[in-house]
């Protein structure tokens, strides 16, 4: 019996009906939401505390069998692909908000709970958690690919937003990083070494998080522009001024189309921006006229404001959903999201070039963006089977993010490099890249943390 | 010629006038500004730029000689002590603002330039940089210690407005974390694993740091109290409100009487909150209303307003002096500085527990405290050379430190480990603190980088 299945046989003997090595169930632990070929964990365990997370842990390492977390597959850049087989660690069974303390505006979740679970949760208290991808990705893999979302502008990523996590590493152990205290120097940060890991480090095992009150103000407006340009310039007014937008989106004209059509929207098909602001009424207020302002001397045009509460759900389910609706934009082909971020003042030009290179192809791409970050989006929608479009793709993807690591950017700002983006992190990082791997090893000598991602392999 | 001397000689050899092995130099700095013993380096050496300090550090990883980077000295737990000899790298002549991005809100600067020279350099720009520890700290050391000071409250500290780092590793390689970009997902966060690493895994030599716009309105208020229970209260209450207060400084009676004396004021001996408010006209007013109505419910008198920029920049000086003014509440005694940090909820217990303890001792302490962030200072007046005076401030130290981390709190907010805070990590951190010794042990394997801080050795 090979070590993979002596690996398998104890698992099966210490999970039961919670170890499924079945094609279908491996099938659906394959791959993510994105381009990203399938490649297949060989089973699939379901664990329900991290002393069972430790003890998947614990084998996978007596025998040498990769280990893959897996939180909601919601993931664009093919993280939880199995590329060298082994053990999908799904964590949909740890899905306990363990606690909320409003006193200290922080809660402690287990890695499945999802960020809109969390915020249903919170919902009379007053309170809520601010980073939301589009997708209700769990709150352990969105720490794991640092993620962010539309109101990163204001209240900062997962990098910001988690306190301290408790981890189960490559050997077995458990630690727990960081205390709920909200600042500290005592010694490495280990939170943020964890956070963006991508489960190479380790598995997420639960999670402190920031909480922030519910403001007593929010104000939601759209505005269409004439141009691109007109748009992206009044981003970087608004954030060199130094106004606290909460939310600053920008959708191109085929993403507006898109989200009309998925969404039922009607708004008009042209480069808009939404808006939210946070504050006191008179701060929202006095906030909201000044970003007008901006938006007028740009082209902009009058804010069409979403007094409702339901108008302001509608607008960012809408928004949230561009992944759907550029999906069906095309049917039968599969999302090649490109997501760099650049320093702001370099954003109109790496934006008004990257649409000049989407031109010259015959590839179908909206654009979305957290532009007050400097961070968007190209959805690419390709058909893997149709090898000129693919390579166009790679080709479009590549000269993007050669400019933003030009502009002194990064290659992702918030999806992680899962197996997409290996190949840029010589080129952004440089000497810093065999750090990292220096880390690796030394935290997972086996290799057997979700291999394949980050680094290239040798 | 033992290794040491032959490490010296060539350091010598290359650095001429900039090499220095006279006592008085090995004296100046062989200590920081706290009660820590001087350990003096066996050579101090003031490189002008990275490329010579991967020189020094070549050199010292070749010969097997300890490296202790050097900043302003102004350090509280003798991070900077040559406890192991070798060469301090006083980084003094690396004080260029290299460049200031008005449109990034972001500014690259040699190590050695302070907080004060940098924002007296953005003067007329209309931004600033938040981090300011009360002394005029070197920004690498500031990096270093993951600093953070009265703004931390509403800005972060080091850990949040670091972008990136140039740093010379244990092996000479020099390396860039990090980008311009606001956020990446691009790796491991090698950023902040090297903020707070207190140079023991590396040199900072060149830091990329986030500025913010300065307020439109800023509003500054003394407040004193009835009871230091209030004042403790009405930051508590402040906190949970979500009021973005800029700075909610805590000081107590004896901490008042200190600066009345030092800087010259007036201040009612009382227990008294320092606030400032940033925004617009109106939203700094709204805010102050706001605390001042809590305030007053938790036996506040009313808000004493310092209108004039030059009250408000007489009384923040006052407080950036505290440590000088404790000094001179003892002459001859030296500064032992306690430095916990727990979740705001706690901290009124904290507080008051500690002060009972204070109490029952022979010692005197003033209190002052970044409130707002759950953390505060007992600066105990210790004459070295009395052992039973040592000894008492240590029992009070260490029973305020198990107090924050029972409570969930760290035993260090912003002054790092050092010498003195070493024996309380294990208890912090537990297996976490192993995890830390290997990612020492991986990046420096021959120990050489600041040893004997952070790690007790064994």
């Amino acid at each position: 019996m090979s070590q993979l299945q002596q690996a398998l046989r104890s698992l099966e003997d210490t999970f039961g009906r919670r170890f499924n090595a079945t094609s279908a169930m491996r099938e659906s632990h394959g791959r993510d939401e994105s381009w990203h070929e399938a490649a297949l964990p060989d089973a699939v365990v379901f664990p329900e505390s991290s002393a069972e997370v430790q003890r998947i842990v614990s084998v996978c390492a007596e025998y040498g069998v990769p280990i893959v977390p897996w939180g909601t597959g919601t993931g664009l850049e093919g993280a939880v692909c199995a590329v060298r087989g082994g053990v999908s660690v799904d964590l949909s069974e740890m899905n306990n908000i363990v606690a909320v303390h409003p006193e200290d505006l922080d809660a402690v979740v287990q890695p499945a709970v999802t960020h809109r679970a969390l915020n249903q949760h919170l919902k009379t208290s007053g309170l809520f958690f601010p980073v939301d991808p589009g997708a209700d990705a769990s709150l352990g893999g969105m720490a794991a690919t640092r993620a962010s979302g539309t109101n990163a502008v204001r209240y900062g990523t997962m990098r910001e937003n988690v306190l301290a996590l408790e981890v189960v590493l490559a050997d077995g152990r458990i630690i727990r990083t960081g205390t709920r205290a909200k600042k500290s120097s005592a010694g490495y940060d280990l939170t943020r070494l964890f956070v963006g890991s991508e489960g190479t480090l380790g598995i997420i095992t639960e999670l402190s998080l920031r909480l922030f009150g519910t403001p007593e103000s929010i104000a939601v407006a759209v505005c269409p522009f004439e141009t691109l340009e007109g748009a992206v310039e009044t981003v970087i007014a608004t954030i060199q001024s130094g106004i606290p937008v909460a939310r600053i989106e920008l959708l191109d004209e085929l993403q507006i189309k898109s989200i009309n059509d998925f969404s039922g929207l009607s708004l008009p098909e042209k480069n808009t921006l939404f808006l939210e602001f946070h504050g006191s009424e008179n701060s929202t207020e006095e906030q909201a006229l000044f970003v007008e302002a901006l938006a007028s001397e740009c082209g902009g045009g009058d804010f069409q404001w979403r007094t409702k509460t339901e108008e302001r759900q509608e607008l960012w389910r809408a928004r949230h959903n561009v992944a759907y609706a550029c999906k069906k934009l095309r049917p039968g082909a599969e999302l090649w999201a490109t997501d760099v971020c650049v320093p702001i003042s370099r954003l109109a030009e790496c934006i008004l070039e990257t649409k000049k290179d989407l031109e010259k192809t015959s590839l179908l791409a909206p654009l979305v963006g957290h532009v007050g970050d400097g961070n968007f989006h190209l959805t690419i929608l390709v058909k893997p089977e149709i090898a000129s479009e693919v390579e166009e793709a790679k080709r479009l993807n590549q000269r993007l993010v050669e400019r933003a690591i030009a502009m002194d950017g990064t290659c992702t700002g918030e999806h992680g490099v899962g197996l997409g983006k290996r190949e840029y992190l010589l080129k952004e990082h440089g000497e810093g890249l065999s750090v990292m791997k220096t880390l690796k090893d030394a935290l997972d000598p086996q290799g057997l943390m979700n291999p394949g991602k980050i680094f290239l392999e040798s």
